[in-house]
């Protein structure tokens, strides 16, 4: 089910660049909406609040202010992946390939031991989803960890991509606040539209 | 004057790695401390509460959880400064470089246009406080924006290098959350040890 407040937000500030592109640098991706954030943090909290989630566990640098305030309202910590082209020293560190179609740039993502273990109940948390990458990768660190994972958390799915259904047939528990049907002709369409505040 | 929550931190879990470098991954850098964070932001918004700051602007990817619980507190939005190696497209952007002593290399950092401009009052955050380049990059900004400049915050200021004295002879107002005296021997010595909880 779509979150109104972040559909509505999608709708008046949201800048279609073609029938795949949104851009939502003006609360999201450049510039950061605060209070936004806080209501997606309280809503992920609550949607998976079955869940004895113990991380929060993102990619830098557009995840780190939704993963911060979910984090917050669960009273757990965040953790940021971080990207870099190659890594050098990989001592102590899960690590895992991440393909952007966008960019056609293959980063390599990484986490530090230290921060997530077994024991931990991870919920994972994008931006976007898209193809599914990011998300993957991020799944693939957390079974490096042998941790368990709660589900995925998407702030704009782009539902007429792949990923989502892929991972959902693969019985990952993935929430979307606001799914995209479809760009086409600059108009964005939701999915599921708005049932939570 | 220094954040006594922070230092207890920094003690607790920073790992000094040199004379010079204490990482603090495990709540700000790469796992972040929401609560802490919040915090922060806090302490941030009540030491600018004599300015009528409109924007907060910091760089990512560890300034961007300080940033939005700063901009949370305040009610405004905070706004991040990506970092390439080179830009391409350097249309409607400020940019300015930014070099790494740390790292030996040079960054170019940069804003859309669209989320500063000359009506704003701009409180700069970051994570850190050396050399003083990342802050001189987001003050060019600002500058080139025609905005005005609040001042300075910064979570831990290593006060035996030269980044903040000479910003203060500029007449920049910095406040810094933790100052670090010294790390020599491997142990952590603040100036002006804990005021504020």
């Amino acid at each position: 089910m779509g979150m109104e407040l972040l559909e509505q937000k999608i709708l008046s500030e949201g800048k279609v660049l073609s029938d795949t592109v949104v851009k939502v640098d003006s609360f999201l991706n450049h510039q950061v909406d605060p209070v936004l954030m806080q209501k997606i943090g309280e809503e992920f909290a609550a949607r998976f609040s079955d869940k004895k989630i113990t991380k929060v566990l993102t990619l830098e640098s557009s995840g780190i202010a939704p993963a911060t305030m979910t984090g917050l309202t669960l009273g757990v910590p965040a953790v940021f992946a971080r990207k870099r082209k190659s890594l050098t020293l990989v001592d102590h560190l899960y690590t895992a390939e991440v393909h952007s179609f966008t960019k056609n740039t293959t980063n390599e993502i990484s986490v530090s031991k230290d921060y997530i273990s077994k024991d931990d109940t991870v919920l994972i948390l994008d931006d976007f989803l898209a193809n599914g990458q990011a998300v993957r990768g991020l799944m693939d660190i957390v079974k490096q960890a042998d941790a368990s994972l709660a589900g995925v958390g998407i702030i704009i799915e782009k539902g007429f991509q792949e990923g989502g259904k892929q991972l959902r047939e693969q019985d990952i528990r993935i929430e979307s606040l606001a799914t995209i049907a479809s760009l086409e002709g600059g108009k964005i369409d939701f999915k599921n539209e708005g049932a939570t505040v």
